[in-house]
């Protein structure tokens, strides 16, 4: 399939092309160099989580999934490199068999992080795992950053449902992948069709101040809108005056008005006149929904305000101040020759300017205290200790080519909020600090 | 063209979905209220600019352009609405039926825009302009909040070329776009080749450390990659030791090696050792790249350096600390009636909670010192006055539904170099302050 003469926003035909120029390069050198069999390993993990944050949220595994069975070379890209002279005729035609046969393992999505977490790893030749660090990368990394404000916020506002609403403020498919991460990290719904239509994720959204706007009168608004949608709509009363709006709206639809939003002003004050006023109306079942620049610092500023659920958008969609994780993918171990069964041997960058890290193949573990709470995260090589053999982190995601990871969207979401409630309680504090589990070593002596 | 079943990442049948609900309950309610059909103009603009920042760069026309062609609810998209309930019977058969018949105008793509500037005006009836909010929202926001960030890093990158290599760093998509914005914003090339693929912007790449570690020697892995890719390629030197890797690359390659690049320590330092010893190797015509977690501050700083090009990219696709706009489409003008002859009144939101905006159609228009230099960013309602009428801002890119302002990207990179010279020179100091140019209202006494 090639869409690109049909000229839509969205034309790329498959995944391989979400790919960095130097990863076909390198396997051109190296399959000239006869190195690009040798079989490889490589790990997805971060040297730190973003400034001040306690924990990190693995999200975009299932995208991550889709991702590598559709990384496929076909005539219309094919096309493209030749002509641009990307790779030689001989780097184009192993592209043109290129289906990845090797084994993906990873944190199921949805559990949490920690600096150093093998996140992933990706384990095949050289060649066919080369080619997908750049589109895992873009995966884990928006998604996780995504996921991680999205955690915080949900926490923030305990049983409260959050609305993501940030569409407009993101690349149009990036709002889709930050819909289903803000799932992941807790929140109920979205405002954006195609993350309902894609992810299957529950739709909201009534109207707009325009909708207000339009008609030759709030009141005539109103009208129009709870006759088309009922009583049990959300009414906007933030485009004249508050408390007039209110009182119009439920004069309309009486005590069963759904909700009203507000979306301006000093949410606090606000909600608390709103609230006593639809009281005094009699509407005591009216929810109350904000939805003005919310971070998670506002929603918990709001703990205590009578508002009955959250529409958050350009700080979710933006990561809350951290729109990307620091994720790396990293050959940790290759074999000293193409021969599949020549032992493994662990490498690593080792200037002196930074950017190092640990060879060999890694496991993680999660270690708990005597009341059952996470404690430490151990990373190791080698064999893994009988006390953590039963805390492993890592599933397997892709054996030999084949997908065997996927799962439901809810079961991702569930995942994280038990992983999050069995870290210790200082996890869900908003202010800055360190991670909330400290990462410990295992290096076995010799390589693996 | 449905491609969902494909199971791509991507897989959104058009841009239809691109959208948050509440659009489409509007649109239902005003269908039914017989409102849908008055005549609507509703603007894209911002309040306010990135705190600090003196300009802002309008990115992202040209996607807008294909995206209001491609806005189409096929049969796969009307089913999934129908479905999930998101609207009644009457709605999916106006939907069916939607194409944009009406006019759009904007600042044209490249050009630079401050608070208040109506940087895009859609102008039809409410129905075929409201749905369009969501999807030009996310591609004003997200591209010109890059293209902003590559202005300013390649005002400091003065003429050494700026490569875009953010792709890992953000939306794969998101990626795509970001690399276009990038090119607008004055970046050379990108690594990224689905970039190239749909943009035809020049793409580079050669090796990283993983390719170095691949090999039994630093010596091997460079050999490997000249014997492929010749002796103009670039080596990374820093996997090792920076200075031994330069001394075995030109022994290698002789003094023809095209270039070598840094990735990590002082960059600063070490490009002046490195250079040093390119020149006492003889190898006086290599360059030196550097790419290790520049911003525009990076850049600049190292403007005395020996550095023949930066390679720029978690700052690059996050907006350098802005990764969005604060763009916001709002209904400024509508008829009292549906008759396509009833006059239009401005509207506007009046709440005293903040977010209010001036009613009214808007024209734009720059207005020069002696000197020829842009001074002042003139926004009015009403009769534009005789002495800005040759300075108008606005430009028609599509004229009863049809598309008529699409332009090769080049052009668009060039209208931006060329606006951004015409500002006064304040404009590109990367300090923080105020807008270079300061807004004007001309308003009309009575609506328009």
């Amino acid at each position: 399939m090639n869409t690109a003469d049909l000229r839509l926003p969205v034309d790329v035909p498959s995944t391989a092309l979400f790919t960095d120029q130097y990863e076909l390069t390198m396997l051109q050198a190296a399959l000239r160099a006869g190195t690009a069999g040798r079989r490889s390993v490589f790990e997805v993990f971060t040297r730190r989580l973003p400034d001040g944050r306690r924990y990190g949220v693995v999200a975009g595994t299932g995208r991550v999934l889709d991702a590598v069975e559709n990384f496929r070379f076909d005539a219309g890209v094919l096309g493209f490199l030749r002509e641009r002279g990307v790779v030689d005729e001989a780097t184009l035609q192993w592209l043109a068999d290129y289906r990845f046969s090797g084994d993906v393992w990873g944190y199921p999505e949805g559990e949490v992080y920690f600096p150093g977490s093998p996140i992933m790893r990706v384990e095949g030749s050289f060649a066919e795992c080369v080619l997908l660090e750049t589109v895992i990368l873009s995966i884990l990394n928006h998604d996780s950053a995504i996921a991680a404000a999205a955690s915080r916020m949900s926490s923030a506002a305990g049983d409260r449902p959050l609305i993501e609403m940030g569409a407009r403020r993101t690349h149009e498919l990036g709002a889709v992948a930050a819909a289903r991460a803000a799932y992941v990290g807790g929140f109920s719904s979205t405002s954006d069709l195609a993350a309902g239509f894609r992810y299957n994720i529950p739709t909201v959204g009534t109207a707009a101040h325009a909708f207000t706007l339009l008609h030759d009168s709030e009141r005539d608004a109103f009208r129009a809108q709870v006759d088309s949608l009922g009583r049990g709509t959300t009414l906007l009363v933030d485009t004249y005056d508050v408390a007039e709006a209110v009182r119009t709206a439920v004069e309309i639809t009486g005590p069963e008005l759904g909700a009203v939003r507000i979306d301006s002003g000093d949410l606090l004050l606000v909600a608390h006149r709103v609230r006593q006023q639809l009281d005094e109306l009699g509407a005591r079942d009216t929810k109350i929904v904000v939805t003005s620049d919310l971070d998670e610092y506002a929603i918990a500023s709001l703990a205590a305000a009578p508002v009955d659920a959250y529409g958050v958008g350009t700080q979710l969609v933006t990561g809350s101040g951290h729109p990307t994780c620091s994720m790396v993918y990293k050959l940790v171990a290759r074999a000293e020759s193409a021969d599949p069964n020549a032992p493994l041997t662990p490498v690593a960058k080792k200037s002196s300017g930074g950017k190092t890290s640990i060879g060999g193949r890694k496991w993680a573990a999660r270690r708990l205290d005597a009341y059952g709470v996470a404690e430490t995260e151990v990373v190791g090589t080698g064999p893994v200790p009988d006390e953590l053999a039963g805390r492993q982190l890592l599933v397997q995601l892709v054996k030999g080519g084949e997908v065997v990871g996927r799962e439901p969207l809810d079961a991702v979401r569930d995942r994280h909020a038990a992983a999050r409630a069995n870290l210790p309680l200082s996890a869900t504090q908003l202010s800055r600090g360190e991670p909330v589990l400290p990462t410990e070593y295992v290096h076995e002596r010799s390589g693996n």
